[in-house]
Formats: C-alpha cells, sequence, structure tokens
C-alpha cells in the first residue's frame, strides 16, 4: 500500500437488512437513486471461499424461486379411526406430490425445467474438478454415509452448475409429543429451487406452481404461491475488476484465487446490473463450515483478519488498472 | 320401567383418562384388581351411532398401531444454496417413503400388512351396504370433491372392515411465516394403522417399523418406534349383552339398531376380555359428525338425553335376559 495508506478511490456502501428475506424494497430504492449509486464496480463480499489454503472467488450465484404450498383434504381435522382410508389425507397426498418431484435419478421431473439451462462447457467442468475436493472429507462433514444427487454430475457441480429443488420445511397435522390420531385438513409445505443460467425465476416460478396444481388429484384442493425469486448472475473473469480482486488475493494469500460457482443467491446482483449497468465482484471469505443458515453459525477470526487485509488491495489494483 | 326406579343390576363404574394415549397404566391395575372389576357385562359408551334416525350399534372396533419415525440427513441444518442438490433432503427422503406405503389402488404396500386380515363375507358385505349411507352428503359434510381410498371396497367398508395407514403429522425444517432457505437435517412423521381382525398389533408394529427401515436409503438415518397400539376387537350379536341393549334402543328409539362396524379403536377392549372374562357391549350416542379430535367438538344435547332413556331399559332386559 501507499505510504500514507489513502485510498486511491471512492467508496459507496450499501447496506440492507432484507436479503434473507428476497429484499423486497430495495429495486424500488435502486430504481430511485441511480445517481447516488453510480459506480465503476460493485463489491460483493456475501460469498465463501473454499478454505483459506485453497483461496476461490465465485463467478457466479444461483437464482431463487422460492414457494410454499397448502394442499387441503377434508374441510376440518378428523378422528383418523372415524374417517381414515375412506378420505384423502393431504400429509399422503403432499408426500405423493413431493415425491415425484425427483426421478430416479434425482432429475427435477417439471416438464420444461431444465430447457434455458445453459450447459457447462466441458472445459469448464475440467476446470471445476480440478478445484480441492475430499469428497471423504465431506461426507464426514455433513455426517453421511452417501451423498444424493442428480446422476451424471459431481457433487460440486451438483451445488454449482446445476438447479435444484429442495423442501425448506413441512408440516401438518399433530406435531406435538406423543400421539394424537387425528387426520389432519391441511399439510403445507416450502419448497425452492436455485436457479442457473440462463433459466429466468419468473418462468420456473410459474412451471412449478403450475406442475403442482397439474399433478393435484381431484380429492384434495392446492393454493401455491412466490415467497421470492432472484435470477441467476454470472461475473466474467476477465473484467478489469475481477482481476483487481483476483491479484488482491493472490498478493495476501500468495495463491491465485480458484474461480467457482456458488451455489447460493443474491438476487442483488442481477438488480443492481440492469439499473446500474455495472458488473458485480464477489470477494468474499466466509467458509462453507461456518454453517450459514444453520445453528452455531460462525465466521473465524482469521478469516476477519484476511477480508481486512486483502480488500485495500481490491481499490489499489482497481485504481491502477 | 318398573315404578319403583330401582335398578335390577349392580354398576361398577370404571373412569380412566389415559384412552387417547393408549391407556398405559390400565393394564396394571385391570390385572391386579381382578375381583373389584369382576362383572358380567361390559358396557362401552365411547362410541357413535349413524344418527338418532338410523340408530346403530358397533359390533366391533379397529385396533391400533401408532409409531414415530425420524429421518436424519446431514448432521446439522444446511444453506440450502450451499448444499442444495450434493446432499439428502430428509424431508424429500421422508416423502418418498411416505408415497410408497400406498400403492396405485391405495392399497398398503408393507410386504405381510393384510396377511392376518379375515376377509370380510359377501353377506356381511351385503348388510353393510343397506345400512343409510349418502355418499354425496358424506362429500358435501367433508368438503371434498371426491372421496379417496382402497380400489374395492366402499367408504363404509373402507373405514370398517378394512385396514389402513394414515398420516397424523409431519414436521421439518422451516415452518414459521416467510421464507428460510434452509436444507434441515431432520424430518419426522407421526404414523398410524386401524387393524381389523385377525391383525395383531406387535405383529403390524413390527412389519411397519422394518419395512420403513428396508426402504430408508443408505444416504439417510433413520429411527421409528412405537407410541402405542391396541387389538382390534369384534363382540357377537346374539349375546345376552348385545340383545339386551339392541332392545333397549329399539324401545326408545321405536327401530332396532344396526349392527356396524366402528373405524376407531378401544384398546381397552381386549384386555378387559382377556384378563376379566366377558365381552363388551357398545353403546354409543354420539355422531361422526361430532367432530371427534377435531376443532369444536360436540355432543348433542338430544343424544344425551336420548343415551339417559336408554341405558336403564339396557339393565332392566339384561337382568331380564
Amino acid at each position: 500500500m501507499s505510504k500514507t495508506n489513502s485510498l486511491t478511490t471512492n467508496i459507496k456502501f450499501i447496506i440492507e437488512g432484507e436479503e434473507e428475506v428476497g429484499s423486497p424494497n430495495l429495486a424500488t430504492f435502486v430504481k430511485s437513486h441511480k445517481d447516488l449509486l453510480k459506480a465503476d464496480v460493485i463489491l460483493i463480499s456475501d460469498t465463501a471461499m473454499i478454505s483459506l489454503d485453497n483461496p476461490s472467488m465465485d463467478v457466479g450465484v444461483r437464482g431463487l424461486s422460492y414457494i410454499e404450498v397448502e394442499v387441503t383434504g377434508p374441510n376440518r381435522d378428523l378422528h383418523s379411526g372415524v374417517y381414515g382410508g375412506a378420505v384423502a389425507n393431504p400429509i399422503t397426498i403432499l408426500a405423493k406430490m413431493i415425491a415425484s418431484l425427483h426421478d430416479e435419478n434425482n432429475h427435477i421431473t417439471i416438464p420444461g425445467f431444465y430447457d434455458d439451462v445453459v450447459e457447462a462447457t466441458a472445459a469448464e467442468r475440467k476446470l471445476m474438478a480440478e478445484a480441492p475436493f475430499d469428497l471423504e472429507e465431506f461426507k464426514k462433514d455433513l455426517g453421511v454415509r452417501e451423498v444424493w444427487g442428480e446422476k451424471g454430475y459431481t457433487s460440486n457441480e451438483r451445488t454449482g452448475i446445476r438447479p435444484t429443488l429442495e423442501l425448506n420445511g413441512i408440516w401438518g397435522g399433530y406435531t406435538g409429543e406423543g400421539a394424537k390420531t387425528v387426520l389432519p385438513s391441511k399439510a403445507f409445505a416450502k419448497i425452492s429451487c436455485r436457479l442457473v443460467p440462463d433459466q429466468d425465476s419468473h418462468i420456473i416460478t410459474d412451471l412449478l406452481i403450475n406442475h403442482l396444481k397439474k399433478i393435484a388429484p381431484p380429492y384434495i384442493d392446492i393454493k401455491a404461491a412466490l415467497h421470492h425469486g432472484g435470477e441467476p448472475y454470472m461475473t466474467p473473469i476477465d473484467s478489469k475488476g475481477y482481476l483487481a480482486a483476483a491479484k488482491a488475493i493472490e498478493t495476501t494469500f500468495g495463491k491465485k484465487p480458484i474461480p467457482v460457482r456458488g451455489g447460493g443467491s443474491i438476487p442483488i446482483c442481477s438488480l443492481f446490473e440492469k439499473e446500474l449497468g455495472v458488473k458485480i465482484i464477489f470477494m468474499g471469505f466466509g467458509l462453507d463450515s461456518d454453517n450459514l443458515h444453520s445453528p452455531n453459525e460462525k465466521f473465524d477470526i482469521a478469516n476477519y483478519y484476511k477480508g481486512i487485509e486483502t480488500i485495500p488491495y481490491f481499490h489499489k489494483y482497481f485504481s491502477e488498472g
């Protein structure tokens, strides 16, 4: 750094607290404050790296389509003895519907779901395969005997270049301690899809909701509605911003960062690019093992200091670039 | 009744408050108080009739096997973006397991499940078909467009002479308001089977638990355990007790009661018969539409008075029989 420790760039911070609920108000703000937000590049640090020994930079994040489904059988909770066997149980029906969403190869069965997926090139898949990944360590960390996923793809590909459909929540009937012999009126599920280029979250949401309505049998009622969505986003690895960030990481970590596709979603990216006309650079210092969205979420102090050390170099190299 | 209004029989009341949780302590009490409980007949009023216009008496109740299942995927809740698609989601897997428990004809798929079922005779099925039942009224009452159930059986047969498997509860992941992008560690379900003669609840519980463990895929862990069970019970329609109860109903309702098979379970019946050596008579005055185990459970005052009016005749006719 320069001896004066003075920054060679101007910085604008944008801080908002609604990211985990889909940033419902940010678009309005961004659209009406384009001058205020005018910038040459946008740096987002809400991503992870493989490890401090294997620094990496996300070159893309997945999009999201998050919906909630409500299945109604009888118009009230029933005694499961008096009515059991003679009227559709919404839990059973919802389970059958959910079960049908992945085939025996764990491909998603919704017609048209993969239509807009840009297949990763052989070259990109080869590069991904070279990124450090220990399957045994992955299984051990998660406490599973076997991994699961779409046939024909590696674990890294499954979270990086492929779209997914996950159940985020399910509930219905009696869920307390002990037993209650109820045949419930309703069952619910929260379902979200992660999307990859060039899937469009509005199209996928419609496909998903319409598919669920189509496969719903006539002896139940179904409601399905969007919680929130976001578009997938990719950033080029030859932009001035990416090169500055990669050089900053190389300076402080002593290694070039590996470009990887992140599995999460940052819906504001496509909004920023569209409204402000600049590319996003992802330079995050967390780890996947930080228990994101999980009990005991953490961020190691070592990573925190490494971030403090690295980010000023981004500004230096960007202004020099 | 006699002018003195004095009872012609002695009465012993047994009142216990644990029926809905499987009466875990009653067996011990009954076994150690056989002399105290010695009786000629046992009258249970925890059953329903078709309607005040169509009085009926249960001639059997179904048995019960009630279990809880816990499916564990990863050892902690995960971020559904970072890990989604690469590790088994316990909700998805539990849904697939539940979905597989009924085939396309809604037969239960557990091997051996039906082995001990005594098929109802053509004569009994004919008699059942003659009992007043309005399918359109049934659908309207439950608010469903179509009924559901095992192919080859009527709605009344499905709740009377056939065993069932129902989901009483399911939960896992995020179930609160809004959205959370979690891939949960665990998913749970409460599952109960209603049993008919000569199914044995211990055998069925073992079949059910072992089947779930067998179909559980290797990328999840499963636990399954019994909440409680009870045996199916049938009472003959030519016993002194049944004839006395039927005559009592005929006296106050002006119609012979229709013998029907009840769908619910009263696990103490087989215990009473085994330990005390006497038959159970079911003479209940509720209605299926009383919203049993449901919000706004009720018992009509008219039915209550009809019970007060009828039961003394049972004692009269039983003592005369």
